[in-house]
């Protein structure tokens, strides 16, 4: 049975959400909604495995990068002030500049972000997309090892190969039996089942390779650098002072790293809203009691966030049910207004 | 059993969405796929009926209301010129001006006039709303019954009671049956069991209201009034010069009138995705064989849309699949690349 994320309008049920979610301890999957062989894109949930060879090829020792440049590479980032600064700074490290980005432009992510780009009247540009420290790491990466820079996002090129050996590697699969697809920001991105997805989260939380955990550490000092303000990603290494990692990626895709108990999570919203990942992770971490009731209480909004419409009105909440009633019942009918 | 949506990245089926699905003739269902009791909020697909007391009380005549005027009060529009032009043009004629208007702020649909306003340092305001056409529709009403216009979106004001009987009426639902929720733009809106909801719209096609008709017929005269440049509720009557009107909802809601077949039609996406309810609505057209081969051709955009990324590549596409293989299956693995 898959886990619901359920929006309700007033006195309406008004959509549903079926999600999937694995929880992988070191001896086998812990809890199981839904379908643990789902192939779920990794999108940007790959970036802990992405980030990973600039630790343990050398570069970021070559480099000096500190835990907030580290924490940048995983990112899908805010485009706020200190992630464009910090991409433009690795790449100054490599002697390129953002032009050698071959990541697309997007609106920030970050209302903030994007009302100063508005009223500068300047477009974004590569260094604006979410996934700007990434594209500087493997560029940093592609440096470092003498390889070409240009066409370093494309399938074919050595960089690209790398990470999809990396993602092979934590998902115990041949790198040939994991089928492609070009993610938004025009790199490969990775088809694993989810229940794989779970077990890479937990093995690279368990300390078989010091670059992982020199990575997990990164985030765990500097969490604003993985996503930004407002940001899950940011505020579960915030709360739990680092004991937490997760990752979200495009397409309703969370994973995480439960750094005291040993546990991988994957998270895969069958419709791939993002509205209902957020839920979805709390309701997998709440199950698990692997939060505290303080760090609950900091982490509500992720829980259980509220429908808001053009007026700043509460309209609604999206909240996890665990099973049973579909969408579309109504919670209470012939009230005569909201 | 649902109609599935399914959204392809390369090698990998990578969501999927599930949608109920009614068409409604003079005697009854003639297709229905999942479940039809589906308590559907019609938000902004009620606006038809919403806009039917300007003409049935007399308000289209006493203003010398023109078909595109008629057509904006059902809109859910572009913000682009002429729908802000026309908004404030019904708002004059009652002798009022936008500040009455209490729909939200938001950045326009359209991304040429959000651009707009970005250019002009100017932030949205409420005539700037999807909704604002509606809303001087409401406006425009209360002033000709003399109804105070202060408070005229809250539940118990006379024009919204009035809006509850009109979908009461089209639905042949009790109105204190009808289940409420506050909607994006701050007025009430309805929960309707998803086959009532195709036969409001057959209905309303039917002939039985020659206030209906006339809505009917201004919408396909003036279609890019009810939406604007690219928007499928503008093509649709556009394309078949007006022989289908159609009205989106918000959370994966469409209803339309396929006036020489008399078949009315009523889509709900399960988890509210918008990205999924144009191709919904174009599989039960042509399911329906309601479009022409040259219409549809025109309309394809609609039926399968690509997925693109910020590079501007073409690296997926939404498409409807009727039924069977589950989301997240492979489509083909081992190819080495996208």
């Amino acid at each position: 049975m898959t886990g619901r994320i359920r929006v309700t309008r007033g006195e309406i049920v008004e959509s549903e959400h079926r999600v999937h979610a694995v929880v992988h301890g070191s001896d086998g999957p812990e809890l199981v909604w839904g379908d643990a062989a789902f192939p779920t894109t990794l999108r940007s949930a790959a970036k802990l495995f992405q980030a990973l060879p600039l630790v343990e090829d050398g570069v970021a020792d070559a480099l000096s990068m500190s835990d907030s440049e580290l924490a940048l590479c995983c990112a899908s980032h805010n485009t706020e002030t200190a992630h464009v600064e910090g991409a433009r700074a690795i790449l100054a490290r490599v002697g390129l500049d953002e032009g050698a980005l071959a990541c697309g432009p997007h609106r920030p992510l970050h209302p903030a972000a994007a009302r100063r780009l508005d009223r500068d009247a300047a477009s974004p540009s590569a260094v604006h997309n979410n996934c700007s420290g990434k594209h500087a790491g493997m560029l940093a990466l592609a440096v470092y090892h003498g390889w070409e820079t240009e066409g370093y996002h494309r399938p074919g090129h050595p960089v690209q190969c790398r990470m999809r050996t990396e993602v092979a590697r934590w998902s115990d699969l041949d790198p040939e039996d994991i089928p492609v697809g070009i993610d938004g920001c025009g790199i490969p991105c990775y088809g694993v089942p989810l229940g794989r997805v779970a077990r890479a989260f937990q093995r690279f939380g368990a300390g078989e390779s010091e670059g992982a955990t020199r990575l997990l550490d990164a985030i765990g000092r500097a969490p604003f650098m993985i996503g930004g303000t407002g940001r899950l990603c940011s505020k579960l290494p915030e709360v739990t002072e680092g004991r937490i990692v997760a990752k979200v990626g495009a397409e309703g895709v969370y994973g995480a790293v439960i750094r005291d108990s040993g546990f991988g999570v994957a998270v895969k919203v069958e419709d791939g809203s993002r509205r209902a990942v957020e839920p979805a992770l709390m309701a997998v971490l709440s199950s698990l009691g692997a939060l505290s009731a303080s760090e609950l209480s900091e982490l509500e909004a992720f829980c259980a966030p509220d429908v808001t419409n053009t007026r700043g009105e509460v309209v609604g909440e999206i909240g996890f049910v665990d099973a049973g009633r579909p969408a579309g019942v109504v919670v209470a009918a012939g009230q005569g207004g909201a």
